[in-house]
């Protein structure tokens, strides 16, 4: 398949990425704001998610109901989202449907109406879902590790807390919308069917005279991290444990994502085999990475049941450290094949190709080709992966349980 | 996009079903075959879940370990799971690794193992799954809808019970999967690319003389429905109600997923504006169409404070039944783009357009090209939507709630 890539910076700052992809008829959009939940104002946690509920409740001169009916004649299956780094508006649709939507997302973004009888419901709607929390454990879990993991405030719950969300005002929300969405650092990117020359041309008149202030840079505190039990009735025991990876502009950062497939990639990989496959152990068992800008961890996550929770954990953490004592040429040959398997599936989605548009120029500050990535991964040797193992050990981890029983821990830390 | 779809019924009685697109690298395989959970024998509720997990351990000349290696060193992503009418064996990998795969297929399919030593691995993990869900309230709550809503045993948890799990033998499972597993009534689809010639060659080569008798029908008996409440001390309140749609061989069928795009199909749909936009009752709702051959639902989900539970319940059978008062053409013509604009963003991914064979092929007998699909659903007006909703009215509702609190119930039936 054959690569486009392009990129324009607009005067005011405005970056906008695009990748055309010959092939398909629709065309995905991901606009990313420097509006991330970890720029929430301290006692205000969780007010760029009220925001992100807030935005399409009435934009230019369009009220809630004119703006949901425009998107949805033009087909758009959009979903506004704070991250920790980046409030994320992404849209999908019909290639040929962008030049309408255009106008309709600069209104969104520039002119949003945010008013005054429409926040209590937005913010409404964020308490539900941090309430939401409490009866799914597994995802309760995997929240609070990133809480615990990354220094704070890049891995807070996007969500913020219950006090947080009562002391909110909507003056206060907009105020500090209003300052974080501006043209610098802010990033616009599309995939799949259009002319590069359109899309550029109708991007400017729509977002050329944007004008801002960049937000300032977040500053961070060193990461909770250690082990945290929450003890409840659950009939499953969850365990996440974190550890240091490789960031995407490290030299190492290839061989790591080779490790990681190593470790959990498919059902022949390390920790299916040893922890749900030969023992049973448990139903589901991962370690995935993550990255922030300048923070990236694997994340490893195990459900089972309270009485094979200390086996699990311990095995578990016997599989992340065994990686250190010699990995084989022919399951580094088979993560490889794995990890560019996956590359090429991603590769033909729209909406996946607009995200990594937009994380490729944030973390390296240029975009890859498919076969850029697929010549790195093929490069890594087992000698590569030992070293990164080496570099990134899992010694120091990271924990977070749910359930019934506290387990023996001492061996994590 | 063009299309090029293609058949043909092997002397056994397999049938091939393809989609060649020219313009994707990778090719996904979906095999479905006769051993739903709706088959399971009675009592031994949960033998096809045990046997997803059992196929990939072992099969031909190789055993689990080296099975999973050799899936892996294809870059294929599989799943194995037992639904209400098939068990479905998916893969996703590169499409010139398909010939590769297909005797691989081939030997999980006809020669699995099928050890006595991996049995009870196999059954604890679908013990652990069906444990989780005492977690997870809202899964309980969509995954005991179906039970009450679909003629029993069609709606059943496909993972049984726990008493089922417990009785279970391997030989009876072994048994079972052989009687099941046979080439009449299978199908086996393939999207993305390959050659049409080279495919029929070699998936004839690899299951052409597969032979077995065609496994009974299923009897049923009435469906459960009523009104189901389950008492738990929850967050949040789960609420899930079904009523009757049309089957895709129904002359209305376009017609009645208009209408479920009406009441659910955008944030200007009926349910969204009214249940969470206006009243910010909700932090989730939706209307969804579920089918099986003979047998089709709306099933509608909300999730909600217990003290909103009321309302919400009101509220969204309020919106449920209001429809037969009138539909707007404009919202028709927002939820036609609506589900063409969906059909274009699922017809580029050759996962989905693989399931998407076996159930046209299934349920109709044919495959429908997306054009034929995109004209039908061009075709639907308002009127016809207002027939439909008459013709398949949402009165006598199955409803299933969890929550700390009983609800007021006497309007749904």
């Amino acid at each position: 398949m054959a690569e486009e890539f392009f990129t324009h910076i607009f005067d005011n700052g405005l970056t906008l990425l695009a990748q055309r992809m010959e092939q398909v008829t629709s065309a995905a959009m991901t606009i990313a704001l420097r509006m991330g939940s970890s720029r929430d104002p301290v006692g205000a946690e969780g007010s760029a998610a009220v925001a992100a509920h807030w935005l399409p409740r009435g934009a230019g001169d369009r009220d809630s109901r004119q703006l949901h009916d425009a998107l949805d004649a033009l087909g758009c299956q959009h979903h506004e989202e704070a991250r920790s780094e980046y409030m994320i508006l992404s849209s999908s649709q019909l290639g040929r449907n962008l030049p309408e939507l255009l106008p309709i997302s600069a209104d969104m973004v520039r002119r949003p109406t945010l008013s005054n009888e429409t926040f209590d419901s937005c913010r409404d709607l964020v308490s539900q879902s941090l309430s939401a929390i409490e009866d799914e454990p597994m995802r309760m879990c995997n929240v609070l590790i990133r809480e615990k993991f990354y220094p704070d405030p890049l891995g807070r719950n996007p969500l913020g807390t219950k006090e947080s969300l009562a002391s909110l005002t909507p003056q206060d929300v907009r105020e500090h919308l209003r300052k974080s969405f501006t043209p610098q650092g802010a990033l616009f990117a599309a995939a799949g069917k259009f002319v590069w020359e359109e899309l550029v041309a109708a991007v400017g008149r729509h977002f050329g005279d944007w004008q801002g202030e960049p937000p300032a840079e977040v500053s961070t505190k060193a990461a909770a991290s250690g082990v945290t039990h929450i003890n409840k009735p659950t009939a499953q025991a969850q365990i996440a444990l974190a550890f240091p990876a490789a960031c995407l502009t490290d030299d190492q950062y290839y061989a790591g994502r080779v490790a990681e497939m190593v470790l959990s990639g498919g059902m022949g990989a390390r920790l299916f085999t040893e922890v749900r496959e030969k023992r049973a152990l448990v139903y589901a068992v991962m370690a995935r990475y993550h990255c922030l800008k300048q923070h990236a961890g694997i994340f490893v996550y195990a459900g089972t049941t309270p009485e094979k929770a200390q086996e699990t954990l311990d095995v578990t953490v016997g599989e992340l450290r065994r990686l250190r004592e010699g990995v084989e040429e022919e399951e580094v040959a088979r993560a490889r094949t794995q990890l560019k398997s996956a590359l090429v599936m991603q590769g033909e989605s729209t909406a996946a190709r607009s995200e990594a548009l937009v994380s490729d120029y944030d973390h390296l500050g240029r975009l890859r080709s498919l076969a850029e990535i697929s010549d790195a991964v093929d490069a890594v040797t087992a000698g590569d992966v030992l070293a990164y193992v080496h570099a990134f050990p899992a010694d120091d981890l990271t924990a977070l349980m749910i359930g019934p029983a506290e387990l023996d821990t001492t061996t994590l830390t």
